[in-house]
């Protein structure tokens, strides 16, 4: 029974094929979860891409995991056979380092993640650490749920990472698979909300979505209409942006977030900090602890990731439709194993 | 009586002569202070110099006076005649806006700035709004009190910002004028406190000053032993330093804060905000309400900056000693009008 059917890449940007491998016993402080749906985030891409060097093949990306608990290790807590449950990014945290001890698994420097060194969601199991497998709540659709794991926690986490009030008033930048939830929950949570999008197509989505008015990312002239009058800015693209220009948004006290991996150092000039007293900060994901807020808070605003359906079958056309910018909003694989 | 007798520059760069100017009438809303000392700040030189393009000649330096209120306005609030106070870098606030209806007077875009438009605290007299006045506390030694109005507050502010708690570690870059007053508000705030210089004569100094170690900037082994150790970091310096380096040695959660303005954009590599929550700040001055909250915790911890003294009539020798970096560590002037 430990025999787990996945699908793999053999290679780099290698098209993913049926996999089968052994999982071996289930650890004491793990659980394993019957993979009902999992999502397709930028980072499967980049991990089967090796973009990050940290890719072994075969790979098994996933790790937007929706189902249902199928087996509890002897020493596991808070989870029982039959609960439905959600993993994400990470799947084990060390337990006991200072960032452990206050709640911040999420920032623990020996955790495990899903991906790396084991095999992860686009399977028929998947196991994690009790810890990180997440409790749905009632009234939340599963179906969907899966990004909430990843792309969700992303830009949830911030929200409260930065203090956000309802009375302040946002940005959103890049309106994907995460800043389409930003949108969302930034609304929900009360603000005034703007979304930054440099495709104009995606005006009236952006809308919809929750935000009260669009701005192209790209536009100086309707940034520098803007000035000072931004609370906090969530930067979630990886491409470089107009970092001064982006400050000079923001009023005293302004936060500008990044949670997208831009891998060209950000310019900061000191004086666009200093003058008004802001910031620029960044963070991955969130704790356990959090996760569970932003199910609940989630559940109680109706509010879930807007998704796209691929039976895993037809997997290697997901990527595509992902890798292609298609994806309104996250990409989501329904199990259908024969 | 409003002939006010000063030292003036005529040039950039310029020696400061004897100046006389009308002051006008005072302000409805303004108190007029009999300078006792000033300090001088580098700001001073850099406006001497006309380094920022701002500066109006002839030029009256000074923003960190003490004196006594010898006139008061008739809308002027808080003072009397007699009162010993202290004036820092602004002069006056719009008393509307949001920030200044928030209590963040120091962030308020149309604020009197002591040197700009005006004459400063080099002067036998010096006005200012009332707001601007503080009172000093009983206990505080006016001699050596006016730096706390300008470096003082500047590294105070942060302190509160940054929410930094007695249970932290915390660095100080630069151990100069700001510097030195960061290390003694830090090691009374509880902290343990780290020194960082790039002139190793400070390191016993530092450390008399309130460090609990001395770590030399540049010593790239010295940081990489420091990895993820601080979890607040000030830099009072204003030359490009390794942010990567010192974003490395700061714990999850960690914040580095500028207050020295560096000229060049700071490098700021996404990456290292991501992994652990950090994120980078700055900030100006401090609040009317922050200054009277520092002067209260400097007097009940005996603490004050550490100064050298001229009389007035020596300020260009004063001048000429503090660009020469040799201040320990702040030069403070004396009133000595014939």
């Amino acid at each position: 029974m430990s025999t787990i059917r996945a699908w793999a890449a053999e290679t780099a940007r290698g098209e993913l094929k049926s996999f089968e491998f052994d999982a071996g016993p289930l650890g004491a402080e793990q659980v394993e979860i019957r993979v009902e749906h999992c999502g397709i985030c930028h980072s499967d891409l980049s991990m089967l891409d090796n973009d990050w060097g940290r890719t072994r093949y075969p790979f098994v990306p996933g790790h937007e995991v929706v189902g249902r608990v199928v087996a509890v290790g002897e020493r596991a807590q808070r989870l029982a056979i039959g609960d439905r449950v959600g993993l994400g990014w990470y799947s084990g945290s060390c337990m006991s380092c200072p960032q452990c001890l206050a709640g911040h698994h999420n920032l623990c420097q020996r955790g495990e993640e899903t991906l790396i060194g084991r095999h992860g969601g686009f399977a028929e199991r998947v196991r994690c650490h009790w810890l990180w497998a997440a409790p749905i709540p009632e009234g939340l659709d599963a179906s969907s749920a899966g990004p909430m794991f990843c792309g969700g926690i992303t830009v949830f986490n911030p929200i409260l990472e930065c203090q956000v009030l309802p009375t302040e008033r946002v940005g959103v930048i890049g309106i994907g698979g995460l800043g389409h939830l930003a949108l969302k929950f930034l609304r929900a949570w009360g603000c005034e909300v703007t979304a930054f999008t440099s495709n104009p197509a995606k005006a009236d989505e952006a809308k919809a979505l929750g935000a009260h008015r669009v701005v192209a990312t790209g536009d100086g002239q309707a940034l520098a209409k803007l000035a000072g009058q931004l609370d906090f800015l969530l930067v979630t693209v990886n491409v470089t942006l107009d970092w001064p220009a982006l400050l000079g948004t923001l009023a005293p006290h302004g936060r500008l977030h990044v949670v997208g991996a831009v891998l060209e150092p950000m310019k900061i000039p000191a004086f666009a900090l200093i003058g008004g007293s802001k910031r620029v900060s960044g963070s991955p994901l969130g704790s356990p602890a959090l996760i569970d807020r932003m199910l609940e808070f989630s559940a109680r605003h109706e509010l879930a990731p807007q998704v796209e359906r691929f039976a895993f079958s037809r997997v290697n056309e997901a990527i595509e439709h992902l890798r292609a910018g298609k994806a309104r909003y996250r990409v989501v694989l329904e199990a259908d194993w024969a």
